[in-house]
């Protein structure tokens, strides 16, 4: 394939990994890049860092340049030029100069499609005002960096991972805050009780959160753009970032008559081929397999979009003898402030509306030995399949530590492993990186004793009054931050001594702060006949240790 | 086994385990844990980071007492006895109280070994000065701690875990610290070139290294000890710290007819049950199951002692329906001052020793997005076998999310994944924890490369003048930290216009700084004819990026 000629639609994340790809396998092919945008290739996770001025120098988001890539892998790098048509017939796509106008066709021997996505903008109501951004390329960001100059009040529609970045970020610079979110919860990617610590934590710093609300309509006024909420809440900004989610732009690849699934992703197989043999597509315009229950997902991350690019050139290459590109899991996480959560996998809400069978546990721990200083609670959910034990998901919440439960438990979903074989992951431990039994090894067991029936569990506490709920906690802990109801407190130590203060013919809820006494507890009560639950996670699970005994919001 | 009686031998992580895993399983058994020592479940890991006061309150590390055990488990604690001698035939362990003197037998059902093992203390001429100190319980940490008080000058032999971490906190407490190891690289554990940033840690902290040296006899002054070694040198201390091993010890199992393996280790199989089928052991005096190439293994740990105790508990109350230890990988780290590093499965030399075929690649790498603050460089090792793609092994060195990196490692090794599987792991990126392609993504990618023969590497660079050594790096960092011997500088962005500066009858290396240039170089020049090879992980592996330039001194 000497002459071959590689067009290339997109050069951010998908586009730039498959042509610097292409080029590693073959040095005399013709790698053209067009991109609608001045820069190619450039760190767009990182944006709202530079906002914030966490990342205080602009050009280190620009990766690479024009110049750069030429130089690098002999690429013909053309921005602000724009794909309008694909003509497949006669192998050649149709690009606008953005700046002058005029337009021009260029052939191709293979096409890749990294069109990427655009965040939403839907027709409400006063939503051209140039208060208004969104945040996905360098210009958007120093518009949004710009007006946070003059601006005191911003208002972040949507909390998911860009709206929880910028909500940080722009606290940082030092605006007052509001987070709105359609979902009752914040980060809605996790099942609500997890997103519990994030929430307190944009409330201790100073963030007014409004959650299961949304904008009707933005009212333009001269000093301030209104926010007119479904509830009839308003909240008035100097500045609105919009991030409330994106859809992929494949107007081009729709009118080209390329298959499309059902919100509009290029249908890819798994060497990122479309319908049309002759073009690729990858990134967030794509439609990818699942990788834990099969089936067809989106996942518009930097990550899948940059594999997904390489697996294409490989292709165009390699042919069927490339990898395939297995598919995503959706692995993510966030930071806000001094909390982490993230997730891998599916979640416990979305295999309910799924219909899906699964099982779960809670467990809370530290990131390293408690002895060790430091030591912080992470909470760790894990999902699996009731027959088999596989693994179906994961999420983790706390303050460090958080990434490497993700990323290990994400690996372990990839490979198939069972809950039973994460008791026996043996992972680095010295004090200060783990503990001798990790907070994964915890949840393997956890999960392994639920499947023994050794324990049942509830996660939500009974409002059945004939259920008796026992509070295993120390008496002091237990009458400062009391739980919910009519309670008894029996400390631990104390329970073998006082089994005959229960009546053994009603059913009883042990519960403590972090779901491993009131465990203890069930053991003995059931041991000694009672029909017992332990109350996962504990009191403690998602609350922030630095304000003891706050109750998780959900 | 209403009447059950339990009889365990020391009580710190393997015998703590068992024991509280079997209370939860059985109420009523009877369970008696015998320890030697005065503690039982201390928090051995931590003893070093007391001496050096990075953990303050030496209570926290007695995790439990015999009160604790007693109130929390119903465990009848014995601190302070012996076992001395196992009367299988009678199911009875005679039992000698230290302070007193006396005997007694204990009967038991089902008895627990988990002796532990003790500190090399070899019989070289004048080991028996009291300035000589080894490191097991708190009881040894408080000596070290008292001698500190008045010591200036400690000697360290053994650079292993624990020789690292007290040469560590000795610093840390003020002493002059001279650390000697008989092999010729510190943490000997890993491969030399994966332990040179922990050497210019050390030394970079004033640490005095010998290495490749050994004592052969110590001097009582008045004043110091005065250390010989092999060398013919002499190091003057107040304080020695032995830390060159540990031996299992299996004396009283010896003499019970026991089946010990070739180092004196116990032999038990997937269940912890020695030869004789009602006696379990755990921990330190045990072989295990090796998890990756088969055979045995010795992991003197405190993760795998704990989920072996755990094991034996379950196959005593559910027999073979438990679930059986897998073995150990022997996953380790070790931090020094701002340096972590470490490894998991088998390592290059140890391979190489049994003669097992392999592959490796090195990579170079940072913990998160280069364009966010304070990123900084790693170095990864993977190795694998060569047919099948199976990892084998895999090391890591630098300054943060080292630990993160061997955990993946590691799950990945326990699941048999291949290094295509590390291609595209889904780790969770956002810029503050990971990168859109993690650094074990990439090691995926190099190997994948390597075994798709698009690169050669080298892991040495030529002696043979024939080779032509083409230094692609920019020329002011070429020129201020120049690559060893006869160098041609041709910087890759000029490579493909300077081709013809190279002889292509003769074979070429090329290097950069981190391996990823020279791999770049490599694909430019093979593709144009020439026989070249990439030298894996570039100038600055393993190099202190505080001090550039400086070479590893392996």
């Amino acid at each position: 394939m000497n002459t071959t000629k590689l067009l290339v639609i997109g050069g951010v994340a998908a586009g730039a990994s498959f042509a610097a790809r292409a080029r590693r396998l073959c040095e005399n092919a013709e790698i053209m890049i067009v991109e609608r945008g001045p820069d190619v290739s450039f760190a767009n996770c990182g944006l709202p860092y530079f906002v914030g001025g966490e990342i205080a120098a602009r050009d280190v988001l620009a990766v690479q340049t024009p110049a750069s890539l030429q130089s690098l892998l002999n690429l013909d790098v053309r921005t602000r030029c724009e794909a309008v048509r694909i003509d497949r017939a006669n192998k050649r796509v149709e690009i606008r100069h953005l700046d002058s106008g005029s337009s021009e066709w260029q052939s191709y021997d293979k096409l890749m499609l990294a069109p990427g996505a655009s965040p939403l903008r839907p027709a409400i109501p006063g939503i051209d005002d140039a208060r208004i951004l969104t945040l996905r390329n360098l210009q958007d960001m120093d518009r949004i960096a710009a007006a946070t100059e003059t601006a005191m009040r911003a208002v972040v529609i949507g909390a998911g991972f860009i709206g929880l970045e910028m909500t940080e970020q722009l606290r940082r610079k030092g605006l007052s805050v509001q987070l709105v979110e359609l979902q009752p919860q914040v980060f809605p990617q996790l099942d609500a009780p997890m997103a519990a610590l994030l929430e307190s934590e944009l409330h201790r710093n100073g963030v007014g959160v409004t959650l299961g609300d949304g904008v009707t309509r933005f009212e333009s006024c001269a000093d301030v753009v209104r926010c007119h909420l479904t509830s009839g809440k308003v909240l008035d900004a100097d500045l609105v970032i919009l991030s409330i989610g994106v859809k992929p732009d494949t107007e081009v690849a729709a009118q080209a008559g390329l298959q499309l699934g059902p919100r509009g992703h290029i249908v890819v197989d798994a060497f990122q081929r479309t319908s049309d043999p002759d073009i690729y597509a990858a990134g967030d315009a794509v439609e990818t397999a699942d990788r834990v229950l099969g089936g067809k997902t989106v996942v518009p991350m930097g990550g899948p979009a940059n594999r997904q690019g390489r697996v294409a050139a490989d292709h165009v290459f390699l042919g069927d003898k490339a990898r395939p590109y297995p598919g995503s899991l959706g692995t993510a996480i966030v930071r806000v402030f001094e909390v982490s959560a993230g997730m891998t996998g599916w979640s416990e809400k979305r295999l309910q509306a799924a219909g899906q069978a699964y099982e779960t546990v809670t467990v809370n721990d530290h990131q390293h030995a408690t002895y060790y200083p430091d030591a912080k609670p992470l909470t760790l959910k894990i999902l699996w399949e009731p027959g088999s034990g596989r693994l179906l998901g994961a999420q983790a919440s706390g303050f460090e530590g958080i990434d490497k439960r993700l990323d290990v438990l994400a690996t372990a979903i990839l490979a198939g492993m069972t809950v039973e074989d994460l008791c026996h992951l043996e992972l680095a431990y010295a004090p200060p990186f783990g503990s001798a039994k990790d907070a994964i090894n915890i949840a393997g067991f956890a999960a392994c004793n639920r499947r023994d029936g050794l324990v049942k569990h509830t996660t939500t506490l009974p409002s059945d009054p004939a259920v008796q709920v026992v509070d295993v906690r120390p008496k002091p802990l237990a009458e400062a931050f009391p739980a919910p109801g009519q309670v008894l407190n029996i400390p631990f130590p104390t329970l073998r001594a006082n089994l005959d203060k229960l009546d053994p013919t009603r059913p009883v809820v042990t519960l403590c702060a972090f779901g491993k006494m009131s465990y203890f507890a069930a053991r003995v009560l059931a041991q000694n006949g009672f029909d017992v639950a332990s109350f996962s996670g504990g009191m403690k699970a998602n609350v922030d240790p630095r304000s003891p005994g706050k109750m998780p919001t959900v």
